[in-house]
C-alpha cells in the first residue's frame, strides 16, 4: 500500500492510496477520507461510494462535496476506481465498456476475465485492505454510488444484506438486464446466459427474493439517461411488490452530473449516519 | 455572451459563460452561480473569486465547495479565468508566467501588452457585463481569491475601497514586489520600474495609504509557498501599522490546495454575507 497523496481537509485527512490488487492483477487506486474523529483511536463507521461510467476515484474526491458532512458526522468515506487500469488491461473504444466501466462484476468472458474482477475487488479485497489499514468499524458500513456505481451499490447491498446498515444511490442503473448500457456490459463481461446476470441486476435480485429493509434514491428529472438507462420506475415497482421501503425522490431540473450528486450528498450521508448510529 | 453550460445545483444554477472581451481582445470564460433566490427577481449580493496560478474558472467551480453556502446565504458567486487564452496569445514555458498566470495586471511590456489586460477585465469589463446580464446588486459586492487570486482580491479591493463591502483571501501573495513569483510577473508584465508595481502590491498599497477597514486571511501552516511566496507576516505588519483590522488565521496542517480552500470557503462566505447584509 502506498499513500499517493495526503491532504488536510475539513479537519481530517483526504488520502489517495495505491496498491497491488490480487483480484484484478493490476495496480488499483482508491481515495479515503478520515475525519478528525479517526485520530482519537476509535473505529468509525464507513460509507463506500461506487462511481459511475468513465470515473476514477478522483471525480467524487474532487467534486462530491462529501468531506464537510463526513467531518461533521464522523464518517470514513471510501471511493474505489471503476475498473482495472494499465496498458496490458483489455479495453474497448467505447466509454461505456472496458476501462472506466467495470460494472462491478467478475468477468467470465475473454479478454475481460483476466483483469475485470471488480466484484471481488469491491466486496472482498478492498474491504479487507481498508479494515486492516484504517480505523473502520466493519460492523457499521453503508454503501452508495452514482449511475453505474448506483447499480453497484444496490447489487452489492442486495447480495450482502447483513453487511450494510443502509444503501442509497444517485441516479442508479436499477435493471441493467433491461437497458442498453447494462445489456452491453453484462453480455460482454458475463456472456449471453442471462440467468447469470441476475446477481448483478437490482430489480432481478429483488424478484428473486433478495431483500434490504429500505433504499434511498435521488434522480434528476432532467437526467438525460432517466428513460432509457436508469428507469427508476422499475425499482419502484419491484420494491413495492417486495415490501422494500424505497424513498425515491425525483429532483426537479437536476441532471446526471456531479452538480446533482454534490447537491444531495450531505443529505444521503445524514441518512446513512442515522442508521449507522443505531445499536 | 454564450451560455456554455447550465446545471441545476444546490437549488440554483451553475453557469459557465463565454464572451468576447474587449479588454483582452480574446474570448474569455467565467462561471457564475445563481442561487434559487435569484429566480425571485430581486438583485442579490455578489462575491467575486479570483483564482490562483494555472487555474481557469473550472478549478473553483469543481472543487471550491461554495454552492451550498451561497445557496443558503443568497449569494451570487463569479469566478473569472486567470489570463487571456488562445493560440495567438503570447505564452511562456513556465507555469508561473504567461497563460494561467495573468496576475490581474494590465501588461505594458511586449509581447504581453496586447492581450494581458486582466486588471481592466476584472475591474471594469466583467463587472459591467455581469451587472447587465445577471441580477446582481452592485451596491453589495465582496471579493476573495486564492494565492495569485488572493493578491488580485487584495489589490482590487485596496484600489476600490468604496466598491467592496469586504475582502478576504486564501493563502494570498501579499507583497509580490518582494517575492520571486511576483517579481517575475510584475517585472515581466510591467517592466523594471518598480514604482508602477506598487498599485499591484497589497503591502505597498497599504504603505502608500490605501485602506480597507478589515481583511480576513486564511493560510495553511503546511503550505509549501508560505515562507518564500506568500509571506503573510508582511501583511500582518503593514495592517498593524496602518490600523487595518486583519484577521489572519494560520491553519495547522493545511496546504495550498483546494482541500484547504474548500475547508474554509463556507466560513469566508458567511463572513462576507454578514457584511453584505448590513445597510
Amino acid at each position: 500500500m502506498e499513500i499517493v497523496s495526503q491532504n488536510r481537509a475539513h479537519g481530517g485527512k483526504q488520502l489517495v492510496v495505491a496498491h497491488e490488487s490480487s483480484a484484478t492483477g493490476t495496480g488499483m487506486t482508491f481515495s479515503i477520507f478520515l475525519p478528525l474523529q479517526a485520530d482519537g483511536g476509535a473505529r468509525l463507521p464507513v460509507v463506500w461510494y461506487l462511481s459511475g461510467l468513465t470515473c476514477t476515484h478522483a471525480n467524487v474526491t474532487d467534486k462530491g462535496e462529501y468531506r464537510a458532512a463526513c467531518a461533521e458526522l464522523g464518517l470514513i468515506f471510501v471511493a474505489p476506481d471503476t475498473s482495472p487500469r494499465g496498458e496490458d488491461v483489455a479495453d474497448a473504444d467505447e466509454w461505456d465498456f472496458g476501462k472506466g466501466a467495470g460494472f462491478y462484476v467478475d468477468a467470465t468472458q475473454d479478454p475481460w476475465a483476466k483483469h475485470y474482477r471488480m466484484w471481488t475487488y469491491v466486496t472482498e479485497e478492498l474491504p479487507a485492505l481498508v479494515a486492516a489499514e484504517f480505523p473502520v468499524d466493519m460492523d457499521r458500513q453503508s454503501i452508495t454510488g452514482h449511475s453505474m456505481g448506483g447499480h453497484g451499490a444496490l447489487t452489492v447491498a442486495l447480495n450482502h444484506p447483513q453487511r450494510f446498515r443502509s444503501v442509497s444511490a444517485f441516479a442508479p442503473i436499477v435493471a441493467p438486464g433491461q437497458v442498453p448500457w447494462g445489456q452491453k456490459a453484462l453480455g460482454g463481461y458475463l456472456g449471453e446466459d442471462r440467468a447469470v446476470w441476475r446477481k448483478h441486476d437490482a430489480v432481478a435480485l429483488i424478484e428473486d427474493g433478495a431483500r434490504v429493509p429500505e433504499v434511498l434514491v435521488d434522480v434528476g428529472t432532467a437526467d438525460p439517461f432517466i428513460e432509457k438507462e436508469l428507469r427508476p420506475e422499475l425499482l419502484e415497482r419491484s420494491c413495492e411488490e417486495a415490501g422494500i421501503a424505497l424513498t425515491l425522490r425525483r429532483r426537479a431540473g437536476y441532471d446526471h452530473s456531479y452538480y446533482f450528486i454534490s447537491t444531495f450528498m450531505a443529505d444521503h450521508l445524514r441518512w446513512h449516519a442515522e442508521r449507522l448510529r443505531r445499536d
